[in-house]
């Protein structure tokens, strides 16, 4: 069913980028969304459809070819949904300058994505404020470059984030770039809560009903922050709103291997218990107060306005077949 | 100052029971509570006092001379003041049958704590439970050996509680006793507390505010085990009941080496940050539903009532010169 | 004041509808909301007018005779609104093109409402959920239906809903979709909250502001839900979106016969009290987790935007006169 | 086990209350506890035992005849503590005078116990004020006659309490104290909170935790007093004090006929669900202003002190052989 | 780098507009906004430039030109961005007319804008309610002097508003509309609130996170309603939506003199503490139910969506150069 | 009814403290109650009663004519309460001896108990923190002092507490004790919670559900801490525990002259609203960390086990005639 029908043509270039894809040579969330959008300019390029009904057709069907490629990818059907979005014209022409410029808006505010947010984020930081992290995230670490950058001291406790301490990652970024780090156990957090200004987290994705999906401690910090009168933010580029969750699709969490939390030996010793060790949890929108995107910051409810402004209504998808 | 006055006996049982204490050669709360009192009552053995007065003055310099050794302890002054409370008579002899008495049943009640503890935990306790634990707490664990002992099929979560991984002997303890064992990461604890009927943790000490001084990671769980609407129950023996804090005193929070959280390579090739490794934290009663002790069960913001009822009003020190 | 100026013709075919609108022949909201849509269309179709201003005031006024009918109806003004909304075109003949495709497309999402909200209600429950209802609501039951359908399984109390028993007749709809039902008095949810993964409530209108007007009791299970740390959901269609409150009307809660409450004989034993039967109340947005349209979920406190979007500002009528 | 020793001479009228209290014969928890005090009372005139240990054992057989039969009543062991706690003296006849005067002291207190409770729930209330009732509890209605008798003038809203519609009966009784009686579905609690002045509840039981055991619905309209800000009072005399929860037992909550909730045809009808029919319900502390009872009000949180101080600790049972 | 570019000619009016709201002589957030659009508007009628890039490099040019004089100021850009959001059009001549349609629309807008809001506003209010004020606003006092056209009866608390007693204004203001006043000083507010129907207070400005910055003492009188359970309403006209906070910044919070809170005299006699007397707090929107503009109501967390609608997305300058 | 019978002789001097406190010569807490102990002490030490019986039944006569002078103070009957709870004795001498042990317990404890308490609450403090307080309180100042006393250092923020800026004589007094202060209106404390470690408050009196009377805004400051995470104390001595609540007296508030709010002309420049002028509100235990008394620390939900220890239990009056 995902493939195009025999008589509309898919550009091989369509192809090549799907099956780089789904081969995972082309991975991570912002290149695949630049792929993704590229082939479907390239697919505007060579195309030559005699309608317009055609052409649209051709587009529906390179779409789905890539869409296939990882459906629970996030960014991919982000991309293909901006790029269809609003192409408009009523000549082949028309239309295909409108992709073509619908792509490289695309492409160039995905360049810029995370500059954009950090700017942002960093407005929200004041000289001499701490903040607290979770895990690692470049969205975050843009917002404390760009405040660092406008002059302003900032110091950090970073949080271990068990069981794979990307902490460790955080706080030499962080140190790096001159911010006072100050390491603790995920369970030290709210002790702590109290001498920190924000808490800055970044999300693996975001829901429609304004829910952060993020590595797993965060909904347990964020419950805490809101308990200390602390304010929680998360930055994440715009390219992380779910849009499956327009249609209250729920995200999966990642389940992920018991070995990174006990190893075999030690868990026998202990008469080999289960493990449960899921990659992330869900942060409810009532205990986040901002959500820092490239496009501004949001209240997390209101990030369902973003989404389909940018991504359309979701209960449609734009490469179903007419 | 802590000296007895050189015209009062202290019995040389005594000084080699503070001796041990103070070598720690005597060490546990429950060893240390037992000797102090047991060398009260041989102090009173011994006693060639030849008034009331003169057999009150040897009883409290045998308690000071106790007290000093480990003036941070909390069962040691518990048992103090527990024997000192209601000695009471008229004669010397009565004054020695009377603190006999109250050693007795002061290492009586020491002695079934536990036991006693277990069953008042375990009634809380239905089959088919399930239970999240943090840290290692031998009292957590009576009261769920007591509820299997009572036919009782439960289930268990166990936080791995960082840096030190107590969990671990947790889990084996669990185990053991037939209990379902699942084991997570601290981070994970939020995501489970919806299947989880009660979250069951030990004490380091409990304060006259009602506030439970635990492990690390304490309070934060109670927070969000309250914002899930699951119970938490505290479960602590009263010699755990900080007799220091009736008037006001904090606990003060050990620091502990930073080379439990991250070791020196690891933390240089991160810039060398600073490391805080709290052993505790303060979960105010707000968040506890209830503490589990072997004389009952108390809402937190009572517990000042028991301890008051053990251990005398703590304004005055039981052992202070006449 | 609302009847259409004399010299602006409204055509016969909605003076029928208007008439049969006002004398309850055509009931419902969705069969309202249409059958003022196709008049619309109808007047469209009929017009004779020679200018495009003259075609938008016959629109107008036959909204308007429409409106008259039953202005507080909430479906009768969405159609309204939707349909007169993006009326565009420089000529007569656009003009009435324009009404044509609106109506359609107004007609035919409505058509398929509450499928698609089902869709997007099921994708929010999980193979062996329990949900708990209140009331009966068809958009309830459509996402439960869609969500048996694809082959989950799932439990449900259901809450009887004093005084009229609607809940017997949710009871009976879920069990015919093999749902495992367990029938439980208004007062018993709480007990049974921690046991249940979904609240799923209908709406009888949502505000601007977020609060949804539903079965009384809706509310007060609202707050024990989050109480209870339970996500809480209502399936409403676009068309219980109030349009009134987006200029900060108040929805008026009709009072019912209190003989619903208590009959006349039993009421008299008692002394004859004042009975108070509200037939619903209003829960703020802070307790609902998402409101589920055919649209898509969203967060309550962002459903303004959707209103704005589907049926414009509010702020100004549309059939008011130019 | 709980027959008393051959060798111990238990009281032919000790027998005959037992038997009564065991046929339902002697009912209710005043009548209940006002028997077997007065029992133990006969026990200790007849007893010809020649010294204080065996005046004591009989004592305690008594006791135990009593108790055994109906160990779930919370006033029958409360009476038996009560008179046992602190029987004193070193004589047969010093003890039996002391048993008297405890037996005395008991039924005094609790002949004037609804008496004196309404005289503290009465000082709550103002002129003017507003309650809202859930079921029916003549503790309650005594803090309102009471109030009455003051001359303060009541308004009450008195909710219907499915199934078993008690409400009825508290809305007459209220009309016939001259309270101005407003009836209303369980479910319309919340929308009238805002009115209400105090929330006026009864008792089951009350748990050592606090915790008030109450007809189905108090803990949801408690939890929903508190988001509305108003004021929770619950009057319930001492004899409602549940010494086993003193040592962590829970109460049991009765499961009632579920034809309370639906007749069998009605239940047919819609496919024959499961029904659940809960007697009580459990209010955590948090949301409990105070309890009133006949001996003053009290934080829910200190009730245990209470208990303790007219019950005795609870972790041994003084029936208990020695 | 803020003045046009030697080759842009900026009208002569747009150069005198510039001066007098850098004089001051145009002062006021409408005044400072009406003046501002007027003013692209003139640029737009003497224009002769000769392509529409040049037009529109012109009109950017008068933007920074006005923009420049108070870029704190928040009404200012909000003119400029509404007027230079959708300017449209292939020629000069309709560039021309789009400019000045859009200053008409706005200027329309802002004229009405008080009356339309009071209009929202007294909506929400019924007869008899009685509400609570904070500070002076004249957007509060247009939606209480509507709902007294209205025929509504209201009562009102003012707080008198340490430390400039602007509730003095507001209680004569309230009084002349006929409306029942009692004032009191803030402290007093929390005893008074279960006692009000609505908090209603104005607003500085309003962020895009959604927090109110309002007079200082209103984020302290928000949390307390929500406590008691009473609404807060946030009455504000669409200029004070603050558009630098789309981007992340945050409201600088006014310090004034501490003068205003003690005379010299009283503070050197009190060893002349630091005095701090910020003019402003910020409210999270988790505490403010609603805010009423006149473009209707909006629960706060959508507010972002307004600002993007009618000023645009904020993180790009309009008046920045190509 | 309230004098003392005729033949029951009550001493002179009892007659002169009780002109004294009735003609307001003896006022204060303290001194009220410290002259009425001794009043009590000289009944006993005067009388020439015959037996027992009647020595109590003149003890009672004196209390009776002492409490009459003003039953609405809470130190007097607590200072009564206190000397006669535990009067003991078999004969007129014993029983002569033990009221004045009684009386002097009492007025020992009553000299020392605001050094005392101050050695309670300093023992919370740290050196460092900064603390804020509301109106003005020497048992608060107690705590500071002796916090400074103990080389620590602190830092205040003083609210200047309207309308009679008792804020400034709190400020004076904690600048000559060298604690860093800084003024603020009442309305800025919520801005500032953050920085602040413990909010710290007297009380008028405390009530046996563990409510807190005192200076008017303290309730609404105390939500806002338990908002911000910070924790609040109150400082009390016991005789300011009112007895009467333990019989659920609520405390009436006095209402003050409202020429403290606002003066006449102004008032009338307004319109002459009318001015409500509490002195006092009431804070739920829920929102109070600790009361810090002279006999320790506890939580609110526990002053009622105190109080009753101290002063009896409250339902009946020792005074009252046997």
């Amino acid at each position: 069913m995902s493939d195009a029908p025999p008589d509309v043509e898919v550009s091989p270039a369509v192809h090549r980028t799907a099956e780089d894809i789904g081969s995972m040579e082309i991975r991570g969330a912002a290149t695949i969304a630049a792929a993704a959008a590229e082939a479907l300019g390239e697919q505007a390029d060579v195309s030559d459809a005699d309608s317009p009904e055609a052409f649209r057709a051709e587009l529906r069907a390179a779409a789905r070819v890539l869409y296939d490629t990882r459906p629970t990818a996030v960014s991919l059907p982000n991309a293909l949904r901006y790029v269809l979005r609003d192409v408009e014209g009523e000549t082949v022409e028309r239309l295909r300058a409108s992709v073509r410029a619908s792509v490289s808006e695309f492409c160039r505010r995905l360049d810029n994505a995370q500059t954009d947010l950090g700017r942002v984020g960093a407005n929200r930081l004041r000289d001499g404020d701490t903040i607290m992290t979770h895990c690692h995230s470049t969205d975050v670490l843009a917002c404390v470059e760009t405040a660092v950058e406008q002059g302003k001291s900032l110091s950090a406790f970073v949080k271990e984030t068990r069981p794979r301490n990307q902490g460790h990652i955080t706080a030499e970024a962080l140190d790096e770039l001159g911010v006072d780090v100050t390491l603790i156990v995920d369970s030290a957090a709210r002790r702590y809560l109290n001498d920190v200004d924000h808490v800055l987290v970044g999300a693996d994705s975001i829901a429609a009903d304004g829910s952060v999906i993020n590595k797993i401690g965060t909904s347990g910090l964020a419950v805490n922050a809101r308990d200390r009168g602390t304010p929680i933010v998360c930055a994440a580029q715009t390219i992380k709103l779910h849009p499956d969750t327009l249609t209250g699709h729920t995200v999966d969490i990642e389940m992920r291997d018991e070995r990174e939390v006990v190893d075999r030996e030690t868990a026998e010793g202990m008469g080999d218990p289960e493990v449960l060790n899921p990659a992330f949890d869900v942060t409810p929108p009532r205990y986040v107060d901002a959500i820092v995107t490239e496009r501004g910051q949001f209240p997390p409810e209101s990030i369902v306005s973003l989404m389909r402004d940018l991504f359309g209504e979701g209960t449609t998808e734009p490469w179903a077949e007419a």
